[in-house]
């Protein structure tokens, strides 16, 4: 199988361009304006599925953003890899801190890319990384060496919390029936580091609303005298950690799993220097809760972070009024055995029981999910761990994910069948900010590691 | 001189008129898109100096926008008023809380206002109660009433500091000599219990940034380790106040005086009803000082306010973000003896103090004034007493104002004389918030109050 190179080769400029098409569209679910654009991407990762070699293709509707459903069913006593991914993408603001326009793809070379990355809203997540798989498989159906039966699912609202895709899957359990879903939506360590996903934190996000005179105020006039929303809400938030930065929401903890020293131990040798993290970001120092390592805080322990805060006058220039109204949008992520609809609701009854008297508040829950970890004993875990050590020549780390991907707990509670998160992004390529990216060579070395997966997941099945 | 009176009553729609001229105009000094508006409404107010009477009328350069300077001498042997005010006004969002857009002026009645009030921004401060002091003029020059010499200067920068006014007035000493400044802009009790502003606070206004990371970052993947800036500006903010909300930057109440228990009684005699005051603004309960009143709180108290607090993703929906940066607006109102550059030295102190090294601190002070008392024993405000009596029917109360005119300290620094404030508008006129008005019985009654100011004053310093 290795005419897999020759493929990428020889088609490798297309498979850029096509890439760059796909990013050009600003699929943005957030935010309304860009419906139209949602719904082209939509068509477009349609007919590249049908491109490369799906037997059955589907726009499903929703109540929201339509899903692309495609199969490939060559055998039914062959195992079936469901493929998942998103093709809606984060808001692309502050966007006066992009190089190059957010909807614009160009490739550039960096420190961690010397052959280059696309740089682009969508490049690393998740339109280059669905699309590797668009890709693969095109490779296999085109060569003839798809080994199993494969079935795509993609998405376009996991940026604001997959409602459609929990309604979807529960009402289609059979037409998503597989062996393993197959997902990469994940960062791996380095490119000479290889990593799997293994875990991943739940999510609960909400927003808060904090409402103190019926107007704005001028803050001479009343000021000291009224409670003025945007301090209340700062002294709010500011309660939800203590002196540990730990959060003080009471039950907020009770089923966080605390794992043992061994365990500890061992996920501590995973390379990590914490003087490059820092130079990294640029900061003077790590900030977090007492008693953990930087790797445990943003894995295995839950965190409390404001997204966004406004009110009063944020314009140039001063105004000396007390506003009306203070919001924040606040997220939680969560560890496994966290329920988040539970958290949501400790954080609730909370945020309302702490609000003196003199303001009213109004939370609103966004979206959430479960946490989840994969088991590294299974065949997934163990054909995906082969398939890296055939293209990169060593064995991938198991690793935590600080990240969420709340419908993957929904896949194993719905669809019965566990998930393999195969990420080829680095923490560096800034999803979620100005100038994200994805490295080409990471993009290629995603379709090239995809295919092996295929061959020793049907393998390993078989011997099962 | 009741001819006042019938002069009102036969141009009472002139009046009228030429103020929503000048309302129209959207003279916004913090935001330069408006300078062109800004200038013209110079202009504006320098012609209508002209169709007063003045004698001399003069545009007068500074670093910034123009003074307006205008002066009708009769008699060097006799006193000189000197009038203040100003032509800018307030930013007028959040827009889409006014009930009318901000610069086209209606006439609506409200249930505090039957004869009706002018809705527009800068109806009350201080177009409105600035443009009193023209129409009073004209009165008295063209019905031959003047009894002493007057002086002009309306400035176009209040809002923002009035930097230029400091820059102008040691420059222009001899020019500007008087016996007595007269504004008008601040408020009264209400339209049947006159009162006169005796005391302003000081103001301090500054603004803050915060820095964590370079770059906003994915919450997921950095949430929990690595400082969030928003969590730690709500931490810093939180921490200004104590469990009794008094200010806890170390120094911040050294120099404030302390009124004596009589001095307190005194004050709170003013006619006050707690309930009328949380029911005008819909608030469940006041909030501020422990052991003052409300009307301590807000005008023998300096306070601390978040003027506006922004960071991170403000759109609709969700982003999953923490922010590279924080900002907040930060005002303090200071009471008389606290010297304004000292507390913003203070602040900025001990706000870089409490930042954690996981973040960087800016803070860059804005602008600022003194606080001001004016002595109800001098002759100034005697005359003004005397002029609402005659107006009114009633003896004004004194009364310290919660609000700032920074520049009132300069004055007597600079000018050597006291300044005497005769507001007219109200608390419940909304100015520096949407849907700010201006009643047009208080108009017309400042117009009728204004010359016997003139008079009375003229008299009492005759006497001297």
């Amino acid at each position: 199988m290795n005419s897999i190179n020759s493929y990428i080769k020889n088609n490798k400029q297309r498979f850029l361009d096509e890439l760059v098409d796909l990013l050009k569209i600003p699929s943005i679910s957030a935010d309304k304006a860009y419906k139209k654009d949602v719904l082209n991407t939509a068509d477009f990762v349609l007919e590249s599925l049908k491109k490369a070699g799906c037997d059955q293709v589907e726009m499903c509707e929703t109540p929201g953003y339509p899903i692309i459903y495609g199969e490939k069913i060559i055998d039914k006593d062959l195992p079936t890899i469901l493929v998942y991914g998103h093709y809606d993408v984060q808001p692309a603001d502050p966007i006066e801190l992009w190089s190059s326009p957010p909807f614009e793809p160009v490739i550039k070379k960096t420190e961690i890319h010397p052959e280059g990355a696309i740089f682009a809203r969508g490049s690393c997540d998740d339109k280059g990384q669905m699309y590797m798989h668009v890709k693969a498989l095109e490779y296999m159906t085109s060569t003839g060496n798809l080994p199993c039966n494969v079935k795509f699912m993609i998405e376009g609202e996991e940026e604001v919390g997959s409602e459609s895709l929990a309604w979807f899957v529960p009402r289609n359990k059979e037409k998503l029936a597989n062996d393993v879903i197959l997902i990469s939506d994940t960062g791996m360590i380095a490119n000479d580091i290889p990593s799997i996903t293994t875990g991943l934190r739940g999510l609960s996000y909400v927003e808060v609303e904090v409402t103190g005179p019926n107007r704005d105020l001028h803050s001479g006039l009343y000021g000291g005298a009224v409670a003025n929303p945007i301090n209340i809400l700062t002294k709010m938030i500011a309660s939800l950690h203590d002196e540990n930065n730990r959060i003080t929401i009471p039950g907020f903890y009770d089923n966080v799993e605390d794992l043992s020293t061994e365990e500890r131990a061992e996920m501590s040798k995973a390379p990590f220097s914490l003087e490059n993290y820092k130079k990294s970001i640029a900061i003077g120092d790590v900030y977090g809760e007492e008693g953990y390592s930087t790797n445990e805080r943003n894995a295995i322990r839950p965190t409390l972070d404001v997204n966004g805060i406004w009110g009063g006058y944020i314009g140039e220039g001063a105004k000396t009024v007390i506003a009306s109204k203070a919001y924040a949008k606040i997220s939680m992520r969560l560890v496994p055995n966290q329920d988040w609809k539970e958290i949501t609701e400790l954080f609730k009854n909370h945020f309302e029981s702490i609000a003196p008297k003199a303001v009213s508040v109004k939370v609103t829950p966004h979206h959430g999910g479960q946490g989840y970890v994969t088991p590294i004993d299974n065949i997934a875990y163990q054909a995906a761990s082969k398939a890296y050590e055939t293209t990169f020549g060593k064995t991938p780390i198991p690793q935590r994910s600080g990240g969420s991907i709340p419908i993957v707990a929904l896949f194993e509670q719905e669809l019965k069948s566990k998930t393999i998160l195969m990420g080829f992004g680095l923490n560096s390529d800034a999803i979620h900010s100005p100038n994200e990216h994805f490295g080409v060579w990471n993009y290629l070395k995603g379709i090239e590691t995809i295919p092996y997966f295929y061959t020793y997941f049907t393998d390993l099945h078989q011997q099962q």
